[in-house]
């Protein structure tokens, strides 16, 4: 119940970061809708066919494309104010990160994966959609080269991982997950935090 | 028995785009033979992958295998003639986008999707070939990109789906969908139609 | 239990090429990693989904994600060694291409795909890894453009799926496909050999 409204609420956000980098590069309408499917989409199709569960939920029920085109159209109406907004594309995909991978943390782990394999499949949920929104832009993907992006992920889905192992409810744990990864990734961003690199 | 016929000519259409994509990058001849056959099989994996059919037919037979090397090598041979052609690559690149379009919405509603999932699977199988194949030639997919291409799959595939709630042969509405997005595609490149775009 | 040694040793070394990668391009330690973990496991994910063994190997144990995280760590800590190597990423793209073409076969085999099939499956899981790692790098996969690569895959997947018609153990096979595609890789640097392209 609760992973299924935080699953809806990444599908969401994700979609909104496919259809702003859409309009970026000056996609039309139905190219910034298809990227913001894509983009919300792949991270839980991926997750879904490396644990078998298939056709995956994005195709098994029309609730997710309905989801995405509803924020792609919204994105596409309301660019201008969206622009507005200060770092709006990462608030959002910050939004979409935390969400995604505490959600597919919470599944690989009910499909049988040990915790610390479902944490990586957790945290491949959640930049996974991003990944694809930016190969398809043709740019080298930013959970590569940003501060701390996929290692917010994990912290999040490490959270719901190892909280699996203790006898407290899991949604405790999925909540908790979500709103560090949430708080780690924006905090990353605002003070630039970054991790050692060779440059 | 039309689906199969269908999904060869596919096969070829859309490894000659490859293979044309491949030569025009200078890329040699096993190199083009590698971008025609992943053009030519990935749609159909892709498919065949979310629905849980698996190996996926372009593995379970070498089918498309023999077809894509074929297409390959005769377009490496004759491509200073497929050059001469007006648009060459665009008019293959349609006719595998049509055939698959349909093709993927027959197989996905014969696995239990329902039609507007079944829909949109058939669109992705029709242009996830090309996608692959400008993603790995480091272009931005045209199809994000391009005047009606996602649309015209999308409408072929709605043609299928839709008309499988009718009582009428299926083997219809694969012809007239395939018609519907070859045409789409090939009038909008004529008349440069756009879809409203954000600049 | 070869199969198995082959697996890991390829796991390595595609791992550190991913991670020289990373670090050319200046990701932090974190995205080196991912990138070192992405690259040695991709391909035999993509052979894991397509012949319907999910939970593929990579995440069914943790055993590949600590080879990655090592090969990552190790590299990411002696670049300046690694970079005073003869092709030092070439060597390793090399080995960890021939052990894994020819682990893919042998699985591709035991799952019941023919035997044209399964070295083409072989050659995808040995070429899989690179080609995501160079996506990610906004590169043109050097697999298209490169001299001999694919096709030393090939060449080492073949002896193993033609092998296996034969009454003499695998492993045989095995050694010798990995000997003769990591052989002809190198010499193919080496001598600059190329296939006739179109330019």
């Amino acid at each position: 119940m609760l992973a299924q409204v935080f699953d809806y609420v990444g599908t969401f956000a994700f979609a909104v970061t496919g259809a702003m980098a859409g309009a970026r590069h000056g996609f039309d309408l139905f190219g910034v809708l298809v990227l913001a499917f894509a983009t919300a989409v792949t991270g839980g199709i991926v997750r879904d066919v490396l644990i078998g569960a298939v056709p995956p939920a994005a195709f098994a029920t029309w609730h997710y494309l309905a989801i995405a085109l509803l924020a792609g159209v919204l994105t596409f109406r309301f660019l201008p104010l969206a622009k507005g907004l200060h770092h709006p594309l990462q608030v959002f995909d910050a939004a979409g990160l935390a969400t995604f991978a505490v959600v597919g943390t919470n599944k690989a782990l009910m499909y049988g994966l040990d915790w610390p394999m479902a944490a990586i499949l957790g945290m491949v949920t959640g930049i996974g959609g991003g990944m694809l929104r930016d190969v398809l832009s043709a740019q080298v993907p930013s959970v590569l080269r940003a501060e701390i992006y996929a290692v917010a992920a994990l912290a999040g889905a490490l959270v719901v991982a190892l909280g699996s192992l203790l006898p407290v409810p899991i949604g405790f744990f999925t909540v908790a997950g979500a709103v560090l990864c949430f708080g780690l990734r924006l905090v990353g961003i605002n003070r630039r935090w970054k991790l050692p690199s060779t440059r």
